[in-house]
């Protein structure tokens, strides 16, 4: 076999704070690949979105998360010169910082070697509801 | 020459809290694959211990940040709604957010570009010894 | 096409604490390459020095992001044992755990996919200038 590459972009609609699961589609695109053993990434083109790998069991754990954050990183006017777009836009990028804006993951017999609690999981960060574009890429044979 | 790829899986041990140098492990298996150039990629497969890239000189460095992540992460059951598997349940996935589940890494010249001082640390964020598993997935030729 | 590899070694000098742009830097060395798909590792050799995405519009944003891991992670001596160079040797190396030692961005149309607003930031973390030193790798066709 002969190592290529594929792209794809996809588009993860949030409704405010929170984490949404988007696993299921990044396997099922990878699945459609044919690719055996290779190397997926995952690009968010945010800097108020970020990416994160996390328990797939417990929604209480996406609950903790938040609320783990929103202390973390206080909304707080006071603290923050930058404000362009609201009390949670400053907030937006350290949270940002804080987790990840990008993941490689191997792939091995066909499918990615996440752990069996592993997903991946788009935390969106503005109060409103986003259109976020991620990109993919696949390499591999 | 011809790019090619190579996967491998380490288990590493770990004895609670704290951190665990598993950089000549990498090393050896890079060295032994005989790539000239390269990419390789580092994945820790669970949510509850995480990997790094810290300092390998001086011992204290690695006690300071065990400390302080008890701070900034702390254990206490009042914060959290998910506690499954104990009061340290979820400050692991918290403290995993924070810091790593993948790396990756150039080759150059036969080995990885790592800085003098830098080297790589399974974090483990639970109070009882685990046994963990990275894959390693290396790209090159 | 075929596959092909290019590595590349920045320089990029610190002026003290503070975020450094330098995705002109990058997005010039790829577009001279000729790589119309890939993917672009950037790594950082340092442990109190480490990489993010920011926004690269309003420079009230990285004051503030300066401003919160002065609060996030304080040079507080009573906090840490190790402080073999400084009171802010240890905060540096947090701060590093805390944001990124690599990015991986994919390379679509010739070019890297970032967002409107992303750019690469190297985040300092000593008070003294440094030189910093960052590896570029880039895999395509």
């Amino acid at each position: 076999m002969t190592l290529r590459q594929s792209l794809h972009r996809l588009t993860i609609e949030t409704r405010g704070k929170g984490l949404t699961d988007f696993t299921g589609r990044v396997a099922s695109w990878v699945a459609a690949r044919g690719i055996e053993t290779g190397l997926l990434t995952i690009w968010c083109r945010h800097t108020s979105a970020s990416l994160t790998v996390q328990e797939n069991a417990a929604p209480a754990v996406r609950e903790d998360i938040v609320r783990f954050f929103e202390t973390l990183v206080p909304e707080d006017p006071h603290r923050y010169a930058h404000d362009d777009e609201g009390p949670d836009d400053m907030p937006a990028h350290l949270r940002t910082m804080l987790t990840d804006t990008q993941l490689s993951v191997p792939v091995a017999e066909g499918q990615m070697v996440l752990g069996t609690w592993q997903g991946f999981y788009l935390f969106e960060h503005r109060r409103q509801p986003q259109r976020r574009e991620i990109v993919l890429h696949l390499l591999g044979e």
